[in-house]
């Protein structure tokens, strides 16, 4: 009998039609036969009220109360799951972050899981009962109340299930699994029956919005295979796990297609090209609390350097007035920027171990016609950004490139 | 410094304005110079809230996951009233129950305080914080959550100021004090200034619902002074402390008149008058979970004896069915039952050191031609059951009688 760790969120949890929904998935995991501790979020909706009664409380309000009081709304999620669980004759018992010893760092509002005691699961598992853990929660030395920030609920989820050696770790949410981009701009997006920890975190910072970045980093570490599936509908969803190069005819050579039009672009021209000049750009930005993506320099012949990078397109025209006050100090002979532009990304661990991937996906928006502006790439990522009337044309284009509407995409790879 | 507990109950802290009202209070008891320790109940309406989702959710709720869920609406408040006291440049902290250690017994849902770890608590106080606890709310020695039941607030405020050894505990209501009677049925009814803890217990569980009976019992038990005022208006409340019968010229006679209109009667007529009858009678009622309020028996000269004795109203069919299912047995004549009866009583540490009370008392009704149906005393009340029709009438001739519209009502007191 392996263990299984479920996660479910607030929409998941979003009333008490739904909390029975979610009871009936965890007993027919019951049926197979797995031992199921589950994590679940607050009801959808009630965190925002809670921080809107704590802002009118207290302008800012305090991060060590703040934490008080987000943390009821888990507890009331985890009793009422249990109840629900019982009244179907599911013998189930709850636990707040406190209650299992969820042991995090101090930093209220944004902890740190430090420690998980797993004996009062362990017992309860061995009577036969489901457990129900507050997600999102936990609590300091001092025995003050914490919480984990936005997605908390899918980092508590991972910790117990590395805690507990968990056989694996499921996250509900109200999509079916990963897609190969999003279904709204390729209609033949498919979803992904298997994906590398790295896939992951390089599509979920991208936009593909399923599971939260940190839970990911936290399961990637401990080697924790995550599941990401529907609350509502049957089926396999996408399974999350470690790094399969060692057997390569398994790995497809492109995961997805991700995009983000949420991004503005900066360029610096004519920088005079000498160490520190990147620093002396960024830092002014960075001390704003500003965050940059994408970074690109090319040095030129003349001893000058154009600078780009990119920003939040929220941030972009304050980014725009900082850099402009600067602009003599460089020397520099122009800023220019751009907010019409999207990024795309090709991702896939495949490409690490095939060559031409890039000129491949360069061909295929060359064939569109569609010009590239930045290029950025990493070990499992290729970026591109292009103008924001191309993304719908060049998503579909390297969607169709790289044979990611086909099962197996393997086949489609160019070193074949 | 003097330390005070204050006490503040559901309407009080029912919205963010009357959470900040109650930051008031608090901050005036600190600007007189008083350590404040501050216990607060959930937001009116939230428990019943609660309570309907869980019911909802499970047919005959666990009474484990109850508390879980009960206990989230004390937690939100405490961390409201922290931010609001913060806001307002009064330093403070919050306190769910387990985290100061009001360790209960494993009762869920009517848990009984056993123990109180003060130390977080003189900590903060010592550091010039008003600590804010959550009322209501402990933990047994599993370190599952459990509450303490209707009006378990001021229980943990009592116990509270106990292990603290207060100055004072003040509980704050809709109302500014103890009343002489309803002062809706006699227009002249006085707040009474000082009351002993064994006249409260005769005026609460005589329907003059200010405090928890419980609270009160506990408050005697380890000689807190408590004292009932209002959250919204200024004034002294009522005193309700130790006896001080050492000092009979401050004690009044009589402190109020109390009445009960959710009462029935029901007589066995002619029981053989043998040992255990009274038993044989009540046995039954008591198994079915049905609470006795007063008992009278009365032995005829012919071996038999009148039976009576008053339940709640809304027990007041079903336990007619069960005395009557019961009459053969006993050997009973009859079982006569009336629920047009109302319980009119007198209360008062000083009649015990006083005769003539209750001859003064009857005369005063049947100068109203009040027939009396039923008489009960104790050591410090007397009371008697007439046709509910006599209510006003009755309570107002008492009032009148025992002087209670004057303030000092020794001076009437009937031995002087």
């Amino acid at each position: 009998m392996s263990l299984i760790v479920q996660k479910f969120g607030g929409t998941s949890v979003g009333s008490l039609e739904r909390i029975a929904r979610v009871a009936t998935r965890i007993r027919s995991a019951r049926d197979r036969g797995h031992d199921v501790v589950v994590v679940v979020s607050a009801m959808s909706g009630e965190t925002d009220r809670l921080l809107d009664l704590a802002r009118r409380a207290q302008e800012r309000p305090d991060l060590r109360e703040l934490d008080v009081l987000l943390s009821t709304g888990e507890q009331v999620t985890i009793a009422l799951l249990a109840m629900t669980l019982q009244e179907s004759g599911c013998a189930a018992r709850s636990y707040t972050g406190h209650q299992v010893r969820i042991g995090t760092d101090s930093a209220h509002t944004r902890a740190r899981i430090v420690h998980i005691d797993d004996q009062r699961i362990r017992a309860d598992l061995a009577q036969g009962r489901v457990v129900v853990v507050a997600g999102f929660q936990g609590e300091d030395e001092k025995g003050d109340i914490t919480t984990l920030g936005r997605g908390g609920s899918d980092t508590t989820a991972v910790a117990l299930a590395a805690a507990l050696g968990a056989h694996e770790c499921q996250i509900h949410t109200d999509v079916d699994g990963v897609y190969t981009t999003d279904p709204r701009v390729v209609a033949e997006a498919r979803r992904l029956e298997v994906l590398t920890f790295e896939e992951m975190l390089e599509l979920a910072s991208l936009g593909a919005k399923v599971l939260q970045i940190r839970s990911v980093e936290f399961a990637s570490k401990y080697g924790v295979p995550l599941r990401v599936l529907s609350t509502f509908e049957d089926g396999p969803g996408t399974l999350i796990g470690p790094d399969r190069e060692d057997n390569p005819m398994e790995q497809p050579l492109i995961s997805g297609v991700a995009f983000n039009r949420d991004e503005a672009k900066i360029t610096v021209l004519g920088v005079q090209d000498r160490p520190g000049v990147a620093f002396s750009i960024l830092g002014p930005v960075a001390d704003e609390n500003i965050e940059v993506d994408m970074i690109v320099q090319n040095s030129g012949a003349d001893g000058t350097t154009d600078f780009t990078f990119t920003v939040h397109r929220n941030d972009y025209a304050r980014t725009l007035q900082i850099v402009r006050e600067r602009t003599s100090q460089w020397r520099a002979s122009e800023v220019t920027g751009d907010d019409r532009i999207v990024k795309i990304s090709l991702v896939g661990v495949g490409m690490r171990s095939h060559a031409g991937i890039a000129s491949r996906m360069f061909r295929a928006l060359a064939a569109e016609s569609i010009n590239i502006q930045m290029i950025s790439t990493s070990e499992i990522k290729i970026s591109v950004v292009v103008d924001e009337k191309y993304l719908e044309l060049g998503v579909r284009a390297l969607h169709t490139a790289f044979g990611l509407e086909e099962n197996g995409a393997l086949e489609g790879g160019v070193s074949r």
